[in-house]
């Protein structure tokens, strides 16, 4: 099965100031297209840095996605970091001029707005129809902005690059229960059904405790099979079903 | 200046089922203690990852915190993971066993409820006067839960065991420009204050684009100055201040 891992290019994610919304969108996608995400980080606009943890997990995973830091500014490090890595140059790209003068149209393109267009040599574009600047592919590396609005739309130009199995499917139900009381059951359940993972993510709401149970698998007639076991399990303990998502 | 980097355990932040709320947090309350949060990661609930991951981050930073596993289900397995990281046996843990008592009342402590007080040993105990179950120190390892609401208490539980610096002060500016129109200033001033970062972030708030600005730094009176200059630097070249923190 295709694997994934997402580095998280910022140090305003990490200050707390900006709350990243790109890597729960990324793992929707991955779970639709059958690609396992593994691993994800969060790390500083930090050249070193950078190039350290896209070489251990370029060798780790079957695809990379970057976001973050590929903008005009100073503090945008990452495609200068990653042409590093791949010890090639950073060459001005004429598909990538076009797409900045076609987005300013008339307005000259100014130096800073130029570094855009400087590219890893022979890496491939990744379209940006909103704002021009467009991201690119170096072997299993997928280098794309920090933007939720543009992230989104160039991700979804690039799933025909990706080889992935069969969509992984999931179900989930929440109850009233608390985790102590459904853990045995649980791990029981757990143990006959291998090829199913079952998450139990224990929560408050408006002061209340309640567990949320996510079963994933790719096989779902196993899905059905222990949706219905844990359903039963809830209400032999004594539980409510809060919501699921067959209603 | 301490170090700290946090390790966020759960398949449930990977598959973007649970958006994380626990590193903002972790971020702003570690910049206010003057630590710098330099680095952290999204793992799944595995033995070998977890064991890795904090071994390979407990030598770089200065303090780790790991959230999330602690539960009594078969995917909690944060504990179990640290203690043979650390080479050392779970034990059940008598202020553990108290704790869980105190929360359960005179409820019988199920099998699954007392594997919460199994702790490795020598790890110093960090409270849960929310629900019972505690976390813990081990080296510089703090292990705590991923439910934000106890997450957060536990951590304020813990401030005095950290050793940090003057605060990291910060000033931030929005404005309507392009970032491309503020690139080759900012790259200036960024070279000129080497005590200050400033971080360029751009966002599309309903179809327009505009940056907000950030600066850090531990000496204030540095952060005043290029406060007034970037307030300058984005008038000259004909942007507004949307939104600024001197309001």
């Amino acid at each position: 099965m295709s694997t994934a891992a997402v580095i998280i290019i910022g140090n305003e994610i990490l200050s707390g100031r900006t709350q990243d919304a790109n890597l729960a969108f990324i793992g929707k996608r991955l779970e639709s297209l059958g690609i396992n995400l593994l691993e994800a980080c969060i790390i500083p606009d930090d050249e070193e840095i950078i190039i350290n943890t896209t070489r251990n997990y370029k060798e780790r995973f079957t695809y990379i996605f970057t976001t973050g830091g590929i903008g005009p500014t100073h503090d945008d490090i990452t495609t200068a970091s990653i042409a590093k890595l791949f010890n090639v140059p950073l060459e001005k790209n004429p598909k990538a001029v076009a797409s900045l003068e076609r987005h300013y149209g008339s307005a000259p393109i100014n130096e800073a707005r130029m570094k855009m267009a400087y590219i890893p040599a022979n890496a491939i574009l990744i379209k940006n129809p909103v704002s021009g600047a467009p991201g690119f592919q170096i072997g299993n590396v997928f280098v794309l902005p920090g933007i939720p609005q543009i992230l989104q739309v160039m991700f979804d130009g690039i799933t025909d690059r990706l080889v992935g199995g069969p969509p992984i499917l999931s179900r989930n139900i929440s109850t009233n229960l608390r985790e102590s009381s459904l853990a045995q059951g649980l791990g029981f359940l757990q143990s006959r059904f291998t090829t199913v993972s079952i998450g139990s993510y224990p929560y408050f709401k408006k002061g209340r405790p309640g567990i949320n149970l996510v079963m994933r698998s790719t096989i779902s007639s196993d899905l059905e099979d222990i949706y219905s076991e844990i359903e039963q399990l809830i209400l032999q303990t004594g539980g409510k079903i809060l919501d699921s998502d067959t209603e």
